[in-house]
């Protein structure tokens, strides 16, 4: 199907060794297949993920690894095959690049739970259903924070006749972005939106009226206070970090903060102590306010972004009845009483990325409402000291690298 | 409203210390006032719950403790506003006896969420909103291991005029009981049988071809067991105790057992070089196909009866993608991996008992598919050793006290 180029036609940068620090790297990408589409990376978000798998915090790392999974670009070349994207189209591409497209969830637009899923970076594109075509090029897919990534969208399956799926595999795992919708302010949505968006949508928090907490400020968080807005939902942002109260409410338009380290300390059960001790300090009686009303199980829901490690029982008191709580973050253990759960059935319930169709949905949807992340641009020179400040989660609210004009 | 009547017109059995040691005791109870039924009890289950107040577990209990909340029997004097029962109907009281009757649970029949619900022992029968009628029965509600049970089944509210809700409020916390259902039988599905009912439907478990998990086989779990081939579910018992394995699959009717304690141990992740280990014994080749089976991501459903620690993370890998895990138990915590729960978009969800309109719903469903509790009738004079065997899960499965016949 495909052979590599024997000229190094792709220029990235990877981290190669589990110091994670990023330098140049030229590396060959397969030619264009007839699925195919070639795409001029303008921009590409940095997540925490590529902290991780840089650094090989899971111990999993494959180098050189060239990260980066919240991709936008311009079209450059298209397979043959490929009908849903033109040259100059602006698209995205996420966290996955592949999957067996034959299982429950491939044919539910779910791909993300798809056993055969193969991520965007530190992986391999192969399994045994698809080796015949695919042990071509079984190396790591590694082409993101890089000039050009050649997306691989349909492959051809020697085994089946596909001729009347044709429509429901083809380009499946590249987006369409809106032409109006700036490149740059597009890449986060391709995790830290969909990230959010899904879980939120399928546990119907699109109801006006209804109340959401986000824990944790960051680059998901702050896209679900943008999307708790935009659904008509009453925000209130529970951050460890009181430096961001001011922007939480102007800037992001969340209905209420509430410093979360208090709340962790006063462990919820002893309230009546608490008030009593805050009452006496006039200073904090709007603070007092925002506290009551936090308290009172006043949450539909929570959506919890937090991937330090913190205590689940104080949050988990501030669900109403039937109230559910979202994790996406990853602390090192999710631990709290069976009585914050069983009084008040409530539900705590994870989630990751989105399926294609979620993902497609979500960048219409953010289109459409005009909700854009807030981003800190960089050149690609800075990569390493925005991965640094990421770890001290110094950044407002997510870096994306300009790509298109940094990396030359 | 009531008055306390001079004679000691109630027997019961009480614990006077945290010993928990139940022994005869004389009490009075209201006259039976307009909206009240008394009741004489027949039988009355015996919970593990009775086990935690009677030895004062949660450092809450308050002496003498008449224990018992699976409680049923005949219908012996109504008050004249009561017109749902009439002397002589077969009829249960489960586990609360009161609730504010006037937010937005009590108003869905959801009552056992209500701030303001009154368990039926070891609790205190007022608030402030209802004290002008209430402060004289202000006592524990102390009558189930009894011959007798005033029940309150609805109170005069001085402030508003009730007339058009009526309807609604009769006879609330007072089920009614099919005449043809053995009422020894029913006692138990005043806990165990709604405690597991509730979940399973609000969380839809009651489409047929579905599979569901039951994690310990005691009150709880045999119930869940029966209620899931009622449902039509492939069910899988998941327990510590082999002993447990024939009557699971013969008597109660699982499809599948596994021994919770081995599939602990293996941890799951180390699938692989378990299956090899257990390759190597040819003895336990039918076991290894039922360990496959559970292990490949089988059931869409898990009902956690299990109060004793047990990790999660092990049971959670069981579950589909979208799987729903219930806890219904009270172990000292719940801990497991986020990844657990956030790959494959898991959900854990708890419960307690049900609302009164779940309760009914499920009475009636239990006579018309002839679902009945496994039980163990005892008399009065054999409820310390039925305690004690009930702490070394000595039970298939409830025991039952068989008032009517014991109790003189």
């Amino acid at each position: 199907m495909t052979s590599e180029t024997a000229s190094k036609d792709c220029l990235g940068w990877a981290a190669r060794d589990p110091s994670g620090v990023l330098s140049p790297y030229s590396f060959n990408r397969r030619a264009v297949g007839s699925d195919d589409v070639s795409i001029t990376i303008t921009h590409c978000g940095v997540c925490y993920a590529d902290v991780i798998w840089t650094r090989n915090k899971h111990g999993d790392s494959k180098y050189p690894l060239v990260p980066g999974h919240e991709i936008v670009g311009i079209v450059k070349e298209v397979g043959h095959n490929v009908s849903r994207f033109k040259v100059g189209d602006h698209v995205g591409v996420g966290t996955y690049v592949n999957s067996c497209r034959d299982c429950e969830y491939c044919n539910d637009g779910l791909e993300v739970h798809c056993a055969r899923s193969v991520y965007t970076f530190n992986a391999i594109d192969a399994d045994g259903r698809f080796r015949l075509v695919l042990i071509l090029i079984c190396v790591p897919s590694m082409c993101k924070y890089s000039i050009r990534q050649t997306m691989h969208v349909r492959m051809q399956i020697l085994y089946k006749i596909l001729t009347l799926l044709l429509k429901i595999w083809l380009n499946r795992y590249c987006y369409k972005i809106a032409n109006d919708y700036p490149l740059a302010l597009a890449a986060p949505l391709l995790c830290a939106g969909i990230t959010v968006y899904t879980p939120m949508m399928r546990h119907k928090m699109n109801q006006p009226g209804k109340s959401v907490g986000v824990i944790g400020l960051g680059g998901l968080g702050h896209m679900a206070v943008k999307f708790g807005k935009a659904f008509g939902l009453n925000v209130t942002v529970l951050s460890t970090s009181t430096s961001k109260k001011e922007e939480a409410l102007s800037l992001l338009g969340a209905d209420k903060f509430v410093v979360s380290s208090d709340l962790e300390q006063m462990k919820v059960k002893n309230m009546l102590s608490f008030l009593t001790k805050t009452m006496t300090s006039l200073m904090r009686l709007s603070e007092l306010v925002v506290y009551v009303q936090a308290l009172g199980k006043s949450l539909d829901f929570i959506i919890d972004t937090a991937s330090g490690d913190h205590p689940f029982d104080a949050y988990m008191s501030l669900l109403k009845v039937a109230g559910v709580y979202v994790l996406v973050g990853f602390p090192s253990e999710v631990k709290f009483s069976p009585a914050s759960l069983n009084i008040g059935a409530k539900t705590v319930s994870g989630s990751v990325t989105g399926g294609t169709k979620d993902t497609q949905e979500m960048l219409e949807y953010c289109a459409a409402h005009k909700i854009y992340p807030q981003i800190e641009t960089i050149p690609i020179e800075n990569v390493n000291e925005a991965l640094e400040r990421l770890i001290k989660r110094d950044v407002k609210y997510r870096f994306v690298i300009d790509i298109q004009n940094s990396l030359k």
